[in-house]
């Protein structure tokens, strides 16, 4: 089925988790604990080694201890309200009208009359003998009927004929059938012959014939609004005369990443530098997920550039993606900068890796603007949550959000309480049916090579600290498109 | 999870019908009936209006009468052995570099080994301070430690620094480690002093700290062979400093068809004829399933320059793909000029829609040919059937085949003893769970509006003539890409 066809429109987009999960068995309970009330205003470990978990002595209430946020900037929302934030704000870009084969993938944006019909013409259904049924009734191997011959017809040829009673025009599939005839009869339920032709049994009226208009009439809608384009849409526009349709365009995305370590790739990093990896695998996953990207690169370092930059970017974009504005060096300056171009909210969004995410409408036209971590693993997260929703919307696609399932976890999983943890992770069917999963490397913190063997994302909910090995979390397949 | 990531490799591929589906409930005995003996030899019927079966009068072993194969050409074989012949002849195109960005959804063809260590210094995991364990080892709320601040370090700053017994260094997540350092304490642990800082809890020493080559060492692997290529991946090739990496590339396809009664798209069809739908749908079914697909078009009636266009496209395509051969006029022509460039074989496959299907490998480099039938619902059963898993093939994937489920069939269906029944339907989950299936149309013969309506292929298997409402049948979902 096509990804869009199911599932519940928007019904789901207020729990990413949960979306399109109707089918799935219930949470057990007992597999599920949650850490004791002392533990719950404990900093969690993020670390990826065995580190054991220092003794609590604090009794703040603090969050896990991620990243620090500029004082005044920071506001506390879930992954929810951003989410709602975001696909509330991301415009709908207006239909444009493409050749059949560049719609490919994309939804219909008009209702498509057939100013045809089809079949255009009454043709054979198959090859055989176009007859009266009157004349063949009744006709057995036993008691054949035999009818004259008159001609052969083969599809493509115009001559219009016609036949009368005790007549017979061979016809292949596809042929126009001649006046008078109002059955076929398939060829080996005759004697084949050329001249005259013998039939051994006598279908009823209407018999492997194909009707004009049976298969659409004049003015009868051939393809729908919001109808996804693929190959049997392609082949209907065309049986139609249609050699160009309206449909939703593909959004235009600009990815961009901000920080003072970053270099590009084909520079050797000095100490302390980094290579750009973000702009690569965030235009990857905004293709993947649909739209036209454009990876524009690492933000210049120079501030009347910086603007300039920014500027150029939204007045080609549907939407702007920068990975990095927090976490990185340089990153008041950007802030600074984006927010001469309108408001930028910063927030602290209950979740892990990456709290720190932010959006606004930026620019004369409004243009959203969304910007995650700049650590790779979370920015990848961040694009799953934020960016892929928003880009279907553009799509206009009704299933914004990916299937999940539930999984039975392979080993315990440990979660920050407040916070929905997001862990890369291996998915596989049990042999027993289900399926298991395993988080890639040891757990809380997912390094490239690791994130670069999973197949899915494990989500833990924001009231769970701690998953049992066996017990059953939300698994997030992360499929490859095409 | 990736469409390659699972599945039996080429365990499954000798029937279509039955890869991937160790999960799938046993097929009840019950409800599925086969009729009697008696009735084997009757064509069954393959109208869409509810035609009565005429009355068995012969005794012919004669299969359903779809289509007349020319004299000596033909010759029965299954689905499973053409499909055998195709995938052992299809050529596996030699890898090609590309930039990591034009990779994307392609299968990696090298062992790319890392030459850096990632991360390449040891650097903060989060914002905190730098420090060493010993001195913070007790610290908490009611005792905390003090430490001098010797100042701050940001991401993307090369300068080294080092600290001592007492001293701590501000550092912001990803900022370089300072020798003598072996800790990072997290910020909400400490008063966050910028002088002096009190800190109030000690974490163990590597806590907080991401060491050089933790992630990847030199010489590790970081992408493998026949790993597909996703964002993640794209991430961690840039990340080892790749720009360009060599794939297994996309098939170049060329997609004729044949047919005196064809016109295309922009012409407005006379009396006979009908518009080329063929090379659109099946140009789209070929980028959809991986291949860069051409349309070629009609092929000429010319019948120099037909030898002229296929040896043209014999020159410059992986694959070429022609609808049509077959059942339209001037299909000798067609098979003659086929003829010459190599051997070419026709078949009559048992299956229906489109028993009649071609294959041959041609020209100096013996480019595979596969020929299918010219109805346009036939051709895009046929492509799924043969085509397909032949471009997957030929792109390195495990995963050739769609996977399919089981469904409750939501009426009786019927299909022809000794033929595998493909229908187009719509599949839709059932509130209890499991799939519900009900074909679009009224039954056997699908036509281009009901096609586009369908989200999935019904596999009736060659043994059995009717499933009854409620029995269970294989259904292949159609997912678009994308």
């Amino acid at each position: 089925m096509s990804q869009d066809s199911t599932g519940g429109g928007s019904r789901g987009y207020r729990d990413t988790a949960q979306v399109d999960m109707p089918m799935a068995p219930p949470r057990p309970t007992g597999p599920i604990t949650e850490r004791d009330t002392r533990a719950a205003g404990t900093p969690a470990p993020l670390e990826s080694r065995p580190v054991p978990v220092p003794e609590p002595r604090m009794q703040t209430e603090q969050p896990v201890p991620i990243l620090q946020l500029s004082e005044g900037l920071a506001t506390v929302r879930t992954v929810e309200r951003h989410l709602d934030e975001i696909l509330a704000a991301v415009p709908q870009p207006d239909p444009i009208e493409l050749a059949v084969l560049d719609a490919q993938g994309l939804l219909c944006a008009e209702e498509v009359i057939s100013q045809r019909a089809l079949p255009a013409f009454d043709q054979a259904a198959l090859d055989g003998y176009a007859a009266r049924a009157d004349d063949v009734l009744g006709a057995s191997l036993e008691a054949p009927v035999e009818l004259a011959v008159v001609g052969e017809s083969v599809p493509g040829v115009s001559a219009p004929s016609s036949i009368g009673p005790g007549l017979a025009l061979k016809v292949a599939a596809g042929a126009m059938l001649p006046a008078g005839a109002d059955v076929v009869v398939p060829a080996v339920w005759t004697d084949q012959g050329s001249v005259r032709v013998a039939v051994h049994a006598g279908p009823p009226a209407g018999s492997y014939v194909r009707r004009t208009g049976d298969d659409v009439a004049p003015g009868d809608p051939a393809v729908q609004v919001g109808t996804p384009i693929g190959p049997a849409q392609i082949s209907l526009l065309a049986a139609v005369g249609r050699e160009r349709v309206l449909v939703r365009p593909r959004p235009r995305i600009a990815v961009l990443c901000a920080g003072t370590e970053l270099v590009d790739v084909g520079t050797a990093p000095a100490p302390g530098q980094v290579v750009d990896v973000n702009s690569y695998a965030l235009a990857a996953a905004a293709r993947d997920a649909g739209a036209e990207a454009y990876r524009s690169g690492i933000l210049p370092t120079d501030r009347r550039r910086l603007t300039e930059v920014l500027e150029s970017q939204l007045l080609r974009s549907d939407l702007v993606l920068i990975a990095g504005t927090f976490a990185s060096g340089g990153f008041d300056m950007v802030q600074e900068a984006l927010a001469e171009l309108g408001e930028m909210r910063f927030r602290q969004v209950t979740m892990h890796p990456g709290p720190a995410q932010g959006f606004g409408r930026l620019g004369r036209d409004d243009i959203p603007v969304i910007c995650i971590p700049g650590e790779p693993v979370a920015a990848l997260v961040a694009f799953e949550v934020f960016v892929r929703p928003a880009i279907r919307l553009m799509l206009g696609k009704r299933q914004l959000f990916r299937r999940t399932v539930q999984a039975i976890a392979g080993q315990p999983l440990m979660s920050p309480l407040g916070y929905r943890q997001y862990l890369h992770g291996t998915v596989m069917r049990h042999p027993d049916g289900g399926y298991v999963v395993e988080p890639v490397g040891d757990g809380t913190e997912a390094l490239l090579a690791r994130m670069a063997r999973a197949n899915c994302l494990i989500v833990i909910d924001e009231d769970v600290t701690e998953v049992a090995a066996g017990g059953l979390v939300t698994v997030m397949p992360l499929l490859l498109g095409g």
